[in-house]
């Protein structure tokens, strides 16, 4: 017997028809990452789903009718200090993805803003979409390979519901700002700015998991204040703001399919 | 029966007694990759160790003793160009340890040399250590997580029998080089500049297989000739050195034990 023929697309649409199950949460660093391990009841994964030589950190558990996980890519284990910035975010999205089998990725994390765009400190931003400001190759198409620009999945009811405010994300692996990354981050049209979110966009995208990316407000970018300085500051408080949101924003996503975000 | 003790140490020492069976040579270009393939003869694996969605290629075969993988990461799914950088490096290194096991990583590549610091077009280099030079984080232990210096694992027999050039390498993800850039790179006190080696560095010291750096200098930075240009130009030309230089290399491992390297 022939089995019936299922396009790619119609096995897509199925997916997007049943209740959102398994969602990875991807965030950077442990101060943002705890207080939702706190909420969700979550517990460290014991027997760890990758390899034993890394420092990456899977927690656990079950909320409403959600099967949740938490991963942050750990301390480095030569420094001690979180390992923040696109090559470990892309590593550990692609080993949760192949670990886990999510319906959906959340990225989560503090971003800086920019006021003339509209941002403030501790505003909650969904991307619309996101791209690399630091990754310059001024060859025709390997140019627009570096920008790496990809849409979040579309998410208009959860931003409409939740009141987030919408803008787009551009990434770079460092803290401060050079004036070539300012040039990049204004042609990227972007009104915050990440040290992971383009990373893990480019590896859900290659491996076709659907992605959203939720971003708190530590510092303004374009302020008179030094980045690294207000964003340590405001960093305890925005992510209580980040915990709210997600919290929020995983409440609304119980028991919906991915068409109805 | 309690089995006898075998601290890590000891079992490095013993891999490194055993001559070398397994290598995978990383290399971001199709271009510079080919050579090699045709070279050792190797032939396209069919049956994919990666997930069948990446665009990830590996090419598999046996020469002399060794069994050679030459893993590239393939064209992107969506623009048709080279998946150069940190991202795609830091994932088929990642997956290829995981799925091959090696018992040394090459990444090979061309690379910008620095005139002031003795490279010239054509010049082979084994790099001393890698680090980045685009991930610029001003907080006390983040700053260094950041540079990332790491050292290549130590061959002084291979470089003193194959005349090789010795340098220190830094990676960013920019072909071009922004006075930022300029600026960590002259503190990285390096004399080539690639696009991926210290994102192979990371994983491979992450997951403990010893990696080292094989790199054709296309272009000078510190000259006169637009780099985008210059590395057009000479790629193909540099390839061959390339070639013939990795060539040197696989036939000097074959049959050697890390140790003797």
């Amino acid at each position: 017997m022939v089995p019936p023929e299922r396009p790619e697309e119609s096995m897509a649409s199925e997916s997007e028809k049943r209740p959102i199950s398994t969602i990875v949460i991807l965030i950077a660093m442990q101060t943002e990452a705890l207080p939702l391990v706190n909420k969700f009841q979550l517990k460290e994964d014991q027997d760890s789903v990758f390899p034993t030589e890394v420092p990456w950190v899977r927690y656990r558990g079950t909320y409403k009718d959600l099967n949740i996980n938490i991963i942050w890519p750990g301390k480095d284990t030569a420094l001690g200090v979180d390992s923040v910035g696109t090559v470990s975010a892309s590593l550990v999205t692609y080993a949760s993805i192949q670990a886990l089998q999510p319906d959906l990725i959340i990225n989560a994390g503090t971003a800086g803003g920019f006021k003339a765009k509209g941002a403030a400190i501790s505003d909650i931003f969904l991307a619309s979409e996101v791209a690399f400001h630091d990754r310059r190759i001024p060859i025709p198409i390997l140019d627009l390979y570096g920008v790496g620009l990809r849409q979040a999945f579309s998410t208009p009811n959860l931003s409409k519901r939740l009141s987030l405010k919408v803008g787009k994300l551009s990434t770079g692996d460092s803290l401060d700002m050079s004036s070539q990354d300012e040039a990049s981050i204004i042609a990227n049209d972007a009104t915050i700015k990440d040290m992971e979110g383009a990373a893990v966009a480019y590896v859900a995208d290659l491996l076709k998991v659907p992605a959203i990316f939720v971003k708190a407000v530590t510092d303004i970018v374009d302020g008179d204040k030094p980045t690294a300085e207000e964003f340590l500051q405001n960093l305890a408080a925005v992510t209580v703001a980040l915990e709210q949101a997600v919290t929020e924003v995983v409440d609304f996503i119980n028991g919906k399919c991915l068409s109805e975000l």
